[in-house]
């Protein structure tokens, strides 16, 4: 092979990409049902936009960018997730003085992270990502998370679980988070390195650690729900009513935590709960972020929003067994039959596919016969055969492929007997 | 500004995206009615594949190319068009094998160039592009050319002018080169230096030079229409014919070269014509390239394409002032009056936009008069009022905006109600 695709990458060939569009089209349509927007943002950033964190989520995420200086010695990096430029594009564009507050907005898009490519985490991948910024009624969080929900259902999947939880505002974070240093604390010498840094840092992430996971500690570690002040408390029970009121089933989970400093109150994750798919359970996971807006440089402003990968949605379809609706099939396949057939068919072939139909005809030289194993390798409705006799009295001779019936059809007809027999 | 969008990108945004969408779909059923399929190569490829070439376009590409190194140390380039990758996967994959020839693929991505951003040329572009490999039947070019013309007609685009030209098979342009050597040599000393350097490397791109434009040898220089050999004439012929029968106007201009050795046979632009556009006439270039697949290190297979630019293409519209039929407006929008129907919005939204209705409702704790003027503005068709009344009735207030009409309807038959007047 003189090129090679590069390690990590994926082609996807017709076969697959007939799924990619219905998806998409199913993304873009419930957005629209939901009154979220579009945003296209560019494929690299100003590295800085995604190197200004602090917390060891973001330390990781660096350590896999794709950087690189351009040719004015500019250094931009292509972008590892879609949130930080969703919120740029907000702040640059001064979103937050639109008339219509919240703003709300999605996105999909190739990201790109240097990994070791394994199953269903490629190098460059694609993600929906949906923010609302602007409002902080936890009507909202409910109306993100409906839609999640929305996307895998409407898409046949099943065994579905959303797992909630509150991270609380900012004093009800500062007080677990004092609770926690205060219960590892007398026993962090029994911990790893890194949750030993993590304890002045951020000890809500030693609850993460998969090193000291058995560690007796972690069971009675105090949890945020305890530490929630009263309009935490009120703004989680909201969240969790219009959930029930709109007949999704959740499960709380205090444990569901978020290591960097602007999320706050409510997070969550839909999982898959299933045989054969693996290691990977969580299919998307989001939260608020009230903080964020400001950190990259806006107005103090509410936000929410999660990030799904499509790859992983594909890898879920296929292990439930779900084949989507897509149509591969071609309405019409010409058949000619002597050169001058053959020198007639583009003609006949443009008319058509101007009139809406999904025709093919043969650039092979085949035979009749090949001509017409081509057609039902196309899996095509009709068959449309063109000799001199056809040619002679403008018409075809129709074959339905299904009942094996044949009629003559004048051209200008055509178009209307397949989509009357559709 | 804390942070900004990477010079020579652009952000689009709701208003813009729309647009992009249509553009989109209205690219994925055209491409689907003419039997092509999408393919999805990665945005980034192994430098080698865009920096093989020797001729003097290459040479320019390759100082615009975004390159870099991965972290792994393999030098990688952000894809500054799609042909190459779409070959070079056709021949990873081994497409010349698959029982259906030719195999006929379009790809819609982003594509990246280190140029001086200006007017209608960003750094990151989109492009369309259709390539149809395994056939050399002039049906395909006809064909392919179509596709091309029916794309921006169906968009409403006026004043198309398709120019086409045959380059010839090897032979031809063989001979053609020698003509022109032995055209310009005499005389190549009153040429620029690039041209001097052109006359012996690649003569036919002196035709296109920029500097020496009005040198008197340039209106006399050999045209390679009169250098076919009987087979490229027949070839192109057969082009025109199919053409005409599709009734597609074009007119035949020998100065449409392309510089590059694969390139052969027939060679097309699509010009826009009008007041307005500036220096951008040219909306897409394609030609045959039998030579291509071989070069990436496939089999000898004939191919056909061509790329455009949707920028381009929306500057177009723009300059003709084409409004795309795209929607913008809600179906209904939610008024709730008291806490009690602020509370139960979430639930009937969510069952709206199951049953496949674009709602909202305010997240800003509005008043009556300020959500109105929400709905108003976001364009919606109907208003639902929701009181204390309405719930205790299990119905909202239906008013029609056109009309200002209000009637009482149950919350389980307001699908039916919108869904019927549509």
């Amino acid at each position: 092979m003189k090129y090679k695709i590069p390690r990590g990458t994926q082609d996807i060939l017709p076969s697959e990409s007939k799924k990619w569009q219905y998806i998409e089209q199913k993304a873009h349509d419930l957005c629209r049902r939901y009154n979220y927007k579009e945003i296209r943002t560019p494929v690299f950033e100003q590295t800085e936009l995604f190197a200004r964190g602090v917390g060891d989520t973001t330390d990781i995420v660096q350590k896999e960018m794709y950087t690189f200086e351009d040719r004015g010695g500019r250094s931009l990096t292509l972008r590892p997730e879609g949130t930080a430029s969703t919120v740029r594009a907000f702040v640059e564009n001064k979103m937050h003085g639109w008339a219509d507050q919240p703003v709300k907005l999605y996105y999909i898009g190739p990201m790109f992270r240097y990994e070791r490519p394994q199953s269903g985490r490629m190098r460059q991948f694609v993600q929906l990502g949906v923010e609302a910024m602007g409002s902080d009624d936890p009507a909202v969080d409910a109306e993100v998370i409906g839609l999640a929900m929305d996307f895998y259902q409407e898409l046949g999947l099943n065994n579905l679980k959303l797992v909630i939880n509150s991270l609380g505002d900012v004093e009800s974070r500062n007080n677990h988070r004092n609770a926690l240093i205060d219960h590892f604390k007398p026993r962090i010498s029994e911990f790893c390195g890194d949750c030993q840094t993590r304890l002045e840092k951020n000890p809500l992430r030693i609850l993460d650690c998969k090193v000291d996971k058995d560690h007796e500690l972690m069971k009675t570690a105090p949890s945020i729900l305890d530490y929630l002040n009263n309009e935490s408390k009120e703004y989680f029970n909201q969240v969790k009513k219009y959930l029930t009121d709109m007949n999704i089933a959740y499960e709380v989970d205090s444990r569901l935590v978020r290591g960097l400093d602007y999320y706050n109150n409510t997070a969550f994750e839909i999982m898959i709960d299933g045989e054969g798919f693996g290691a990977i359970t969580t299919l998307t996971g989001g939260g608020r972020y009230n903080g964020l807006v400001e950190e990259i440089g806006g107005p103090a402003t509410p936000g929410i929003g999660f990030a799904l990968s499509l790859e992983r949605l594909l890898m879920a379809l296929e292990t439930q067994g779900i084949e989507l609706p897509v149509d591969q099939g071609l309405d019409a396949y010409i058949v000619t039959m002597g050169e001058a057939a053959k020198n007639a068919a583009p003609k006949l072939l443009h008319q058509l596919r101007k009139e809406g139909l999904k025709v093919d005809a043969d650039y092979m030289k085949k035979k009749v016969k090949g001509q017409m194993k081509a057609a039902d390798r196309q899996q095509a409705d009709y068959v449309l055969i063109l000799g001199e006799d056809e040619l002679a009295e403008s018409s075809v001779m129709m074959k339905t492929m299904k009942t094996g019936e044949q009629e003559l059809v004048p051209l200008n007809e055509i178009k209307d007997k397949i989509f009357i027999a559709d």
